[in-house]
């Protein structure tokens, strides 16, 4: 055996106990705290296990539970940039690039290779996966925020039209997990003023 | 588009969200607080990602994430049952299979069928992929608990022989993980006292 290997890869899962710590704006159901990013990426992990059957195109469902996992390791670095902080929003590719170097690099070269693609598959948004990962990870936390009465879109005082641009792709992703969302999660908020509609 | 279906499983998805909230007697790294099984989950399917190659037995990756993903699920219902709580182990086998009835009754039946029978794989601990996923589900708090320097096994006046017992099959999962994890996860706590030397 390896054992250098073995001993890195290790630090590399010790080192991303981390994620437990890095607080998303979201909220658990019943809003006592905020979520954190492991707790959202098992989440996700679970919904699509559940809900690939809904995917337009035909997903590998590993590859796409493999996104998930490991996409939001680079915050351990660069911290969670919440989808409206538009002022967050600018330096965020400069500081996770930065993050997936250090991280990545933490493992054996050709693991941090393969996940660092596999982050970089994530963020180019593309293929049927990568585009499959984005509606787990806008509508994992939209579920929450409507079994929350919708309390952190009105604390940030979201529009409706952020919503519609950072869902963008959703519907490429799954168009009756879209229709669901918005007739359940959105049209809701927006009818009780939580969600601005603009 | 069957509309029942997918309501169904967004109210299991959000259902299980009680996940986050159950919390065990391991630490995250730090001694902070205590890690919950949403946490505990997303490490150990992240785990096999990255160790599924120190495997003794070919397994299918895809099966053993989703079995780990899975397989606390029953504690919202039936708690965390302590790994070393003598007491709690004698009722265990009935609250969880109580549990499982309910919660995977959540669901349309052909994926309640599906999830309920990955868990009684996991629980039956005889496949290669539930043999692996045990082997997870033991080393990840060993590595916590290794990392923060044998505090949970002190706490708990924890001896060799009961870690050596829950990990009876561990070496069968994986020859190399396990030698690896005697060496760097337990000599040193024995060394130290911090785990009863009996």
């Amino acid at each position: 055996m390896d054992y250098k290997r073995l001993q890195q890869q290790f630090e590399f899962i010790l080192e991303m106990d981390k994620e437990k710590q890095i607080l998303r704006q979201t909220h658990i159901n019943g809003y006592s705290r905020q979520e954190n990013d492991a707790e959202h990426s098992w989440h996700m992990a679970l919904m699509t296990m559940l809900l690939s059957e809904y995917s337009n195109q035909k997903i590998d469902v590993l590859h796409t539970i493999e996104m998930l996992l490991i996409h939001d390791l680079v915050e351990i670095d660069a911290g969670d940039t919440y989808a409206y902080d538009t002022e967050g929003k600018k330096t965020q590719a400069d500081r996770e690039q930065k993050a997936a170097g250090r991280i990545f690099g933490l493992l054996p070269e050709d693991q941090g290779q393969r996940l660092l693609e596999l982050w970089k598959e994530f963020e180019a948004y593309e293929t049927p996966e990568a585009i499959f990962a984005h509606a787990m990870d806008n509508l994992q936390p939209m579920m929450l925020n409507a079994a929350n009465g919708g309390q952190d879109w009105e604390k940030h005082y979201v529009h409706l039209s952020q919503i519609m641009k950072r869902n963008y792709k959703t519907a490429e992703g799954s168009n009756n997990l879209w229709d669901y969302a918005y007739d359940n999660f959105l049209k809701p908020n927006l009818e009780t003023g939580k969600i601005q509609n603009d």
